[in-house]
């Protein structure tokens, strides 16, 4: 049988669209996804999950209520489920996340920059 | 509150076994582990899991029964659950392993090179 490795950059190259994740491989009832990311997101919070960030390339900034976290390549952080947060990159930052399938780009805040949900890449 | 980012190659630092992942964060009831490995493992399976791996730094070869893998930096590969696996490493290579919390590392294969499950660095 074929075995094939999943490259990273070759995926998140072939993603052209901002804060919108893609996924490159499952987990059992997990997802792998790539995102490119610039700009501010939109706080939100996954009411049922944590949710796993880590920096590709770039640097990532974390807000948080009460505080922030700054993210650099070969770094990462897992938002607790339920705590409301949003991602800012100054320049372009590419990431993985790591989150069960069916989890929401925008969680509970849904609108405008809400992305397709489990798209693959 | 303060926040800390999980830095990869900290974590590794820190790793002086080879063959012996050690958890650096946790995602639900999933854990992110890091591993050093060099040389060849054991054949084994893991009944009830997918596993993926994340090559950091280094090569890293995954053979099957009936073909193989080979992983460079920035490449990863999730094993599906219940099929037999080896992973071996020319040169030393490190990893960044997603799996359920209380996965051996030998699987079904058990034997003297199980490693701690589930321990913290």
């Amino acid at each position: 049988m074929e075995y094939r490795a999943i490259n990273l950059a070759e995926k998140l190259g072939k993603v052209s669209e901002l804060w919108s994740p893609r996924v490159i491989a499952g987990l059992n009832d997990y997802r792998f996804k790539v995102a490119r990311v610039q700009g501010e997101f939109v706080w939100h919070a996954h009411e049922d999950t944590d949710e796993a960030f880590i920096v590709l390339s770039g640097q990532l900034v974390i807000r948080f209520r009460d505080g922030e976290v700054r993210l650099s390549e070969g770094e990462m952080f897992v938002v607790p489920k339920g705590v409301e947060h949003c991602p800012v990159a100054e320049d372009e930052c590419h990431l993985l996340l790591v989150e069960p399938a069916g989890v929401v780009n925008t969680g509970d805040a849904g609108g405008e920059r809400s992305a397709p949900v489990d798209q693959w890449v």
